[in-house]
């Protein structure tokens, strides 16, 4: 996984039918981390521009999830309350 | 997912007979994106040159979908029509 | 998927029972691309050296074909025929 | 896999229900690694701070484990004692 | 899949149950490769310290094995005896 940063949204009308419902949110990773620069990610968990947010990428943004049929390769799936050496940028 | 804009496109008579009907399209990531260069995705929503659309990469690309059975890695899943910070460029 | 251009093989005696049969091609993506270097992929449809080739990563690779239940992450999908905007180089 | 190094940790109270009961580390790769920066890596072998240890990626960090319906894309699988060439740094 | 030498391993004694019994070889890939620095790879044929190998990464290390259900990434699946163009540095 990696922590980011929540800088923005994406609207997109003309979708996938299976990616209705979902937010996109456009997620900027720490400098410190290996994905390195912004990606989209599925929201969730509520999450809200500005906040540090834990996201999974590849095969487990769908799993666990009523997604599962869902064209989504990344997913917010946690808020970062804290942490240790977290590094933030 | 990524955003980016569909600048090309590739024709391919042979080839897997699963992918017989898809459209093979060129897509550029924004450079904000973690995805820094050009990849080809399947058109799952009708793209056109120049649409910045949402492509989701990985065994994403064959979910939820009639491509359950192609060797797909990547689909272009939405048309972007707005959003907040999008950095475009 | 990537574009990319087949400039050699591999020749492998010793490798895993699933994998016999299949022929090791090494694939030089576009310089446009995101991958930006060589990968190693299995020929699904009788590429031949100096042929531009589309290939299919990861788990895309096995599917659609008898080579379900080989350990490949790479494959050659298509042969590429024409094009927009290829920026071939 | 790679090679890594625990430096960190992340507490995440709002978070997907599946990843309940998780320990969620940050491991730094050793610089040798193909994996280049830091990643949030779920511990299933009870590493501490400072510990080296061996982490897998994408779908491998679900199997085998009570884990595979969590969104999880990283994993600590083991504990490096000891090698040849490990090239620590 | 990409060609590298073996140069090392790793011994892990504390590590998932289902890792017990298999070789955690360092695998070097060539400087022409996609995949630029070190990865930890399963031996599933046998490979030696500075033997030339084909590995493949992602789900593909799990298939068409008995490791099916082990927490694996990367996996050595064949030695390479020749080529053509195999650019070894």
């Amino acid at each position: 996984m990696l922590i980011g940063k929540v800088v923005g949204f994406v609207v997109s009308t003309r979708k996938c039918e299976e990616l209705v419902g979902n937010k996109f949110m456009i997620v900027e990773p720490l400098k410190t981390m290996n994905t390195e620069k912004r990606i989209v990610a599925v929201d969730k968990v509520g999450a809200g521009i500005g906040e540090l947010v834990l996201v999974a990428q590849g095969s487990a943004a769908r799993v666990g999830t009523s997604n599962d049929r869902a064209p989504i390769d990344a997913a917010i799936v946690g808020i970062v309350d804290a942490g240790q050496n977290l590094d933030l940028e």
